[in-house]
């Protein structure tokens, strides 16, 4: 069977969708975006994306385009459906992988969006030559792509991978899952301003240290916490944002280390706004998750951040799932 | 390739070695064992179980065996090594499919117990034709398996499958790993006996119901609490030896949950001395479980007993592991 040369790689989200065309090596040819609710129904939408591509694709010839590889935030990979969130346009289960193959006439496949980030460090970035890996995107919420023997776990009936939903603290925080002290109500940007929070009532009753930055003084003065905003904070030394982030770490690392004893991973790659941090996070992330690793898996697994521009990760993500697909 | 017609399997314990062989249907065809501490090194131990099975690998045909698995507590697939516990005689790291394989001529391969049981279920058990599915062994500790995309989970190094050491309880119970809370110290063997002493002491305080088996009272005629009595008490409708069971479904079920999210398998199995109380254990397990579960895998997984005999089981994943291998 003859290689062919490019993928199509869509990232589906509830405000924008982005879309290129990629070779092998993880080059983005062609891209561009739309906003998703500006489509009154999901055919219209895909309609768009055919429409915006469709000179590229006749360009570099569509015999030479393996497939479509699609991410979204609730998509299974069995049976090919999407579910939108309640408040867009779009109710119910929406047929995405079919709509795309049969607008385009090519194959195509989805996946959510973590697992899509990890089929792409797999072949273009951190995880490259890896066979057992986790990814961890710290977003507004947590995602999260586990791959064993070299493949994406999906289990069942195509929804593992829900590491953020693993309930971490016992009648802890309230999640928007309904449940309690689901791990994503910690450690993802808005867990991590809900941390700020509490620490911020906590210290209020401690005298005020003379510190220009300090968190209490930033909320004092009524700004409005964000996680970026406490990042900055901990960059110029307030202690305050650095408890922040090791609390924060210390979730993760926990989290990370259960984990691990399941599935023995090489790496942890993490990823998205969070992960950004650098080592505000990393740092104390793996310093509780080696402290409280079972002693065969200590001082063997890297926690590094993802390899891939968070501008073309999930592009070349999606595109990375088209070129499994077989004609 | 002509498949052959029979496999060799080993379970190897620290004061127990069973051994068989076995054809393709799941018949154990011969089986024998040996006390593994009568031998004084691994070459010894390799060479007594060869001896002994040799008349009828001659009778059934060497060429006809597909090969030799073997199963053992600390068992690396990777490596082909075993670590015995420090109190046996054996010291360090055993190779010990290179042993076999050069003893009796024919590819071998090794594994967890656990990991064993688990492809004993996938080839001959409860979970034939399934390709997402856990299985936890319940014995003086506790074991795991993950099957995902029909394929076991070794991760990187081949220690995967830890379930047992997750800490599920933040300081909680010490363990013999050295970390505390592990699942391990709440739902095996030992651990439901460590929950009925904690039970028993919190209730000593209450008054005595008059209830001739209440666990309350044999502890104080002296009888030593095992996790066998503790299920004869339940059987009788002793309600501290019920609150037991409800306490150890709930710790495996909370822990069950988070492992769903992680690997999303059709069903759960298990295995061993307290999957032996049947809907004692199973019950409670599967609520606390589904309370615990994110909506969408909800009423979905099956809770289910081992599909083999626990006399033969141990042999049967063994051998099982032996139709892999290639000549």
């Amino acid at each position: 069977m003859q290689l062919k040369s490019f993928s199509i790689g869509i990232d589906i989200g509830g405000t924008n969708t982005a879309f290129g065309l990629v070779n092998r090596r993880g080059d983005i040819l062609v891209q561009d975006r739309l906003h998703t609710q500006d489509y009154a129904n999901p055919e219209l939408f895909v309609q768009a994306i055919y429409d915006n591509l469709k000179p590229y694709i006749e360009q570099y010839g569509k015999s030479q385009i393996n497939g479509i590889g699609a991410g979204a935030p609730i998509a299974n990979h069995y049976t090919g459906e999407i579910l939108m969130s309640a408040n867009l346009l779009w109710k119910g289960a929406i047929p995405l992988q079919r709509l795309l193959s049969d607008t385009f006439g090519l194959p195509a496949t989805i996946t959510n969006d973590a697992n899509a980030t990890a089929i792409g460090e797999m072949t273009y970035g951190a995880a490259k030559g890896m066979k057992d890996f986790i990814i961890i995107t710290l977003g507004t919420g947590v995602g999260s792509g586990f791959v064993a023997n070299g493949q994406l776990i999906y289990g069942h009936d195509g929804f593992a991978g829900e590491l953020g939903h693993t309930i971490v603290v016992r009648d802890g925080r309230l999640c928007g899952c309904g449940r309690k002290g689901c791990m994503e109500t910690y450690a993802s940007a808005t867990g991590i301003v809900r941390t700020a929070m509490e620490l911020i009532a906590l210290h209020e009753r401690d005298p005020i240290p003379e510190h220009e930055d300090w968190l209490l003084n930033v909320f004092s003065r009524g700004d409005e916490i964000s996680s970026s905003g406490i990042y900055k904070a901990a960059v110029t030394g307030d202690p305050l944002a650095i408890e922040i982030f090791e609390f924060t770490g210390k979730i993760l690392g926990e989290t990370l280390a259960n984990a691990v004893a399941i599935t023995s991973p090489e790496a942890i790659i993490l990823f998205g706004g969070l992960a950004k941090a650098g080592d505000f996070i990393l740092k104390p992330t793996k310093k509780y998750m080696e402290l409280n690793l079972l002693s065969v898996y200590r001082d063997k697994i890297d926690i590094i951040p993802s390899g891939l521009s968070e501008r073309d990760a999930a592009i070349l993500g999606a595109a990375a799932l088209g070129w499994n697909l077989t004609h």
